[in-house]
């Protein structure tokens, strides 16, 4: 069991702006902070702007920043637009099931219950708590503290 | 996310074997209920009886049988044997994570919190419980109430 990349670098890109809460991002700079391309990085960001919780600043100066508070985009949030399905079983998908026991067994009830109380616990962390240690973040990230640009990428 | 077709399939042939408690089951009849091959079944069933939760008994009448009592054995404990990994994000596997931020950030926290949260639920159920519904469970394996044996597979 693993969350998607797409989880794993969404938070990554929402923490990055959470921490360079000075100035705008820019995509260049987070994906050199963290080592994978631009077009990854690019893709990701497109679901994210459309969740609404970034937003894209065009020109020459332009970039990218958290379209709301970071205290009020919850990890459960993020969770549910970046990964495609949480289908614990074949049965969460009654489509497509052909398990003789969809009806019969107590797996899907255990298993709901095991994913509400994962779920739970995503919803009570914000991205403002994933940065709670911001000067170290930025200084991992490579941000100015003044300038809010990247000044020594990693 | 989403748990592997090892554990969807190990829990099957666990519950089988606990609603099949008056005889043994035979593989053949196992794979032939859930509607897979029998070569994906002994592989799954390879793990199952190193972990101690079947036992196997040879011979022209042999088959396999539950090892310890239905009602021993939770959700938990297969989930930790079918699946390969529980690596929620990079940095659980500190050999070879790359983040930048592995010492900094709480995601690591927050993913350990809600996995913790999975796991608890997931102990708290035992095979017995997934085949509480006995009776209608033999009825849709095809399982002979005297017998014991597949007597109508589906």
């Amino acid at each position: 069991m693993r969350l998607t990349k797409q989880t794993n670098y969404g938070l990554r890109i929402l923490m990055y702006c959470a921490t360079n809460d000075v100035g705008l991002s820019r995509i260049q700079d987070i994906a050199k902070s963290y080592g994978v391309s631009e077009t990854f990085m690019f893709k990701i960001l497109q679901s994210l702007v459309k969740a609404g919780f970034v937003e894209t600043v065009r020109g020459r100066n332009g970039g990218i920043k958290l379209a709301q508070p970071a205290a009020n985009i919850t990890m459960l949030n993020v969770v549910k637009v970046t990964e495609d399905q949480f289908l614990m079983a074949e049965c969460f998908d009654a489509e497509f099931a052909d398990c003789p026991l969809i009806d019969a067994c107590n797996v899907n009830k255990a298993l709901r219950e095991a994913l509400n109380a994962f779920f739970d616990v995503l919803s009570r962390y914000t991205i403002a708590d994933l940065v709670e240690n911001r000067v170290s973040m930025m200084t991992l990230l490579g941000i100015d503290a003044v300038e809010g640009v990247a000044s020594n990428p990693v």
